[in-house]
């Protein structure tokens, strides 16, 4: 099987086999590699072509990577590996949602971003997003971003897969 | 503007316009931003979106990103920012378009990459690439990667704009 082959998912599954098939395939491309900036690129691929093998709402993220805390200056993130448009380079913690997953350590589930106190626009088409942090060792490192075109994009199924999928990246990489 | 409108490029324009989008763009995306990891991640978004805005066979671009050299062992190449699919984590210095790039510290330009001794594979769909070095300080640092489904999918007009995009990177970045 060649490398591609791992983002490559079949039409009419559910949600769940996706997420599966994105766990599997992490685990199966982390073996052996610990860099994070390598397994962040290749699982924002997967989660990206994952998304798109998916009905609506799914189907219309439009955005999906990370940003990871800035070792320089650990008040802000900055923009990690993603498959979508050009995003907003610096995030202060606490701002927007982002920011706020971040600082909190938490997870955001947001049904409609612009509700959302301080949301940041990188991508005016953006109208739900789920934020996952990253957290290694006590302190969050990076998060998972995914925006999606239509309101309520994500559900609590989205946030558990992520949510795991946050922790095998903390377990698997070095920061 | 949002940042996404970086990245939105109008049908209809010539490579020549395209390539200068991506390039003025990419100017003002790292005014003040130095990490490499930030600004190559808004970089592949600015190529892969420019690609697809163009005809035949720039549309057929699959796959859009970088490899970088291991801080680790110098000898190799990481997988980096992209967009695309899911693509191998590490290339031996010397192997395949992309080894022999950061080897010889000179653009691969395939026509066909069925021709090219050594070639890996990370997606059979890809049919020609383009790899250009990026060279600090005399040492290559990165490459650009671009793969095209059809054969002939680059020309000189590439190379020399996906040079120029090299140089601005690597006096942009601190790595």
């Amino acid at each position: 099987m060649v490398h591609a082959d791992s983002s490559n998912f079949a039409e009419g599954q559910s949600k769940k086999a996706v997420y599966a098939q994105v766990l599997e395939q992490a685990r199966l491309l982390f073996d052996g590699q610990r860099n994070w900036v390598c397994n962040f690129s290749n699982t924002a691929a997967l989660l990206w072509n994952a998304y798109h093998s998916l009905p609506f709402p799914s189907a219309s993220v439009n955005w999906a990577g990370f940003y990871f805390t800035d070792p320089s200056n650990p008040s802000r993130l900055l923009l990690g590996p993603f498959q979508g448009q050009v995003a907003c380079q610096i995030i202060a913690l606490g701002r927007g949602v982002c920011g706020t997953a971040a600082k909190e350590g938490r997870t955001q589930l947001v049904e409609d971003v612009e509700n959302f106190p301080g949301h940041i626009a990188c991508d005016g088409a953006s109208r739900s997003e789920v934020v996952v942090p990253v957290v290694k060792s006590g302190k969050v490192v990076a998060i998972i971003d995914i925006d999606c075109a239509e309101l309520n994009g994500f559900t609590t199924e989205d946030q558990e897969a992520l949510e795991e999928l946050a922790q095998l990246l903390a377990e698997a990489c070095d920061f």
